[in-house]
């Protein structure tokens, strides 16, 4: 059996990039027969860069809504918020002690936000710690990442590698990335990679007056409606191609290539099977977000699941520490 | 009501220089009418540099013994283990978020030690952030601290301060540090500062004639038996004046002046001096050294006691980052 594990920073309401890049993939995984998922909303870690406490607790809600409204099954599974399982933060205190100043100083993503942000907190260094406390607590195998995320995961095992020298014996299970090779980025609006930071990212649950508004902001060349198109270069296109049909994909390409067919043909057509293919997860989305009580029930039976892992483990750390 | 809030490192057992520059003057301060003092063992920071879970649970039974054997009221006031109340790390992590990255990168102790030391880790980085955890947690307004961690108090006040400026009211309570100027530092066996690092400390507790071993280690002068001796800047002297009454300060004084008395002469005196002194605390520390249950116990009353009021700071604090 493989355990398989995945945060969703609640930094924000899941925009298409991360349904397409993450949630959608993790589903998916979890249906596979013998694997066993843990997915967490990693609410801790989004107070690095995000201090409003209402806003946090509406992306909260949003990002179990959305993994709800794609179908994940929270009773095969174990679904919680990571700030309601203490052991998370205890444990990330232990690790910190086994992690070298110098290997979270060189770490790129740390380089990278502190360049661009302008509060460069200690939670935002020690970042990977409070990760690698999150994976190590739930003997996790598997841990679908980005690219960007790789560094991280191999400071996981480094610090749990630490660890385990220390007590003689594997207490924490020492986890694998796993790079979806063939995983596309996800455009925005403005063909940069989809990303709340960027602010070119789609809400795909927006009510159809303000998604509307957000697809007709997609960036496009000038070539006049009755001139031909290239579709290849198109974002509009890349992103209708992630999610229509094959047969619908080539209609597409037919109409651009034919000239007669502007932008806003196919931004509409874009509008459209967003709003059809997504049509029951916004009902269920909503129907969510609307019955906040029925999310905090589902949220609270993963915690005591979550828990009674977390626990087991954090004793036999506390156990070699002496604690 | 003034509270007071003392921590103290496990990362050793108490030797004569914590008894006199802190466990003491502490313990005289809980006794004033209208203190209320919290006193705790700071097992997590040990972590920072001891990794020997054994040693580690040695040293905390110590430290609390230590307590006990002068005197500490753990009924009228409050007595814990650091890493038995989850929130403490619970709450650093928080603060972390609201801590400059800088502010600890300056940091004159963290600069110091990780000259010093081998093994430079993020737990000693972010070692005043979880120091201010433990500070705020409680609302304690009163901090005795040496001169080197008034430092550190100072960031507890800055982090604080950042949350309550967050918060709109003032949910945690600024600490005051309080220097006691008049406290003399007490030399070690080689004349520097006492202190467990630098190896020269006075075990009091040790058997008699492992006491002893200590004692005759104490460095003097090459001056002949028969001649008069400089007091003034003997160290078993100055030892024995912080410990004998005023006759007997006297009286080895005229010794010294005088000639033909020598360092064994003195050096036996101070042994005397400190068996006789700690007499009744070395039988009481011994007492609890053998009955670990029993000392168990004070800690687990001790630990109801420090939860509740952590847990009162910690759902405000949760409150306001919407946690």
């Amino acid at each position: 059996m493989s355990r398989i594990l995945t945060g969703i920073q609640s930094s924000g309401r899941p925009h298409l990039g991360n349904i397409l890049g993450a949630i959608l993939p993790a589903i998916e995984l979890s249906k596979v027969p013998g694997n066993e998922s843990f997915f967490f909303i990693a609410d801790l870690h989004s107070l690095t860069t995000l201090k409003d406490g209402a806003l946090r607790q509406e992306y909260v809600r949003a990002i179990a809504a959305t993994w709800l409204a794609f179908g994940f099954d929270t009773k095969e599974n174990v679904f919680w918020r990571q700030s309601r399982v203490q052991q998370h933060t205890e444990l990330a205190w232990y690790l910190n002690c086994f992690t070298p100043f110098p290997m979270l100083a060189n770490a790129t993503s740390y380089k990278d936000k502190s360049e661009k942000l302008s509060d460069v907190n200690a939670g935002l260094f020690t970042y990977p710690v409070l990760q690698a406390a999150d994976i190590l607590l739930y003997n996790a195998h598997i841990i679908p990442v980005g690219k960007d995320q790789k560094q991280h995961l191999e400071m996981s095992r480094d610090i749990a590698n630490r660890f385990n020298l220390l007590a003689g014996e594997e207490i924490l299970v020492l986890p694998e990335a796993r790079i979806d090779e063939k995983l596309m980025t996800i455009p925005g609006t403005d063909g940069q990679k989809m990303s709340k930071s960027y602010h070119n990212f789609i809400d795909i649950f927006l009510p159809e007056k303000e998604l509307k508004k957000t697809i007709k902001k997609i960036i496009s060349d000038s070539t006049p409606l009755e001139e031909p198109k290239d579709w290849s270069s198109d974002i509009t296109f890349k992103l209708y191609s992630l999610l229509a049909t094959e047969s619908e994909i080539q209609e597409m390409k037919t109409n651009y290539e034919k000239g007669g067919y502007g932008y806003g043909h196919a931004k509409q057509a874009l509008l459209e099977c967003i709003l059809t293919k997504f049509d029951e997860p916004r009902r269920i989305f909503n129907y969510y977000m609307e019955h906040p009580d029925e999310l905090e029930k589902i949220l609270i039976e993963g915690e005591d699941k979550a828990k009674e892992v977390a626990e087991s483990t954090i004793q036999k750390v506390r156990k070699v520490l002496g604690f």
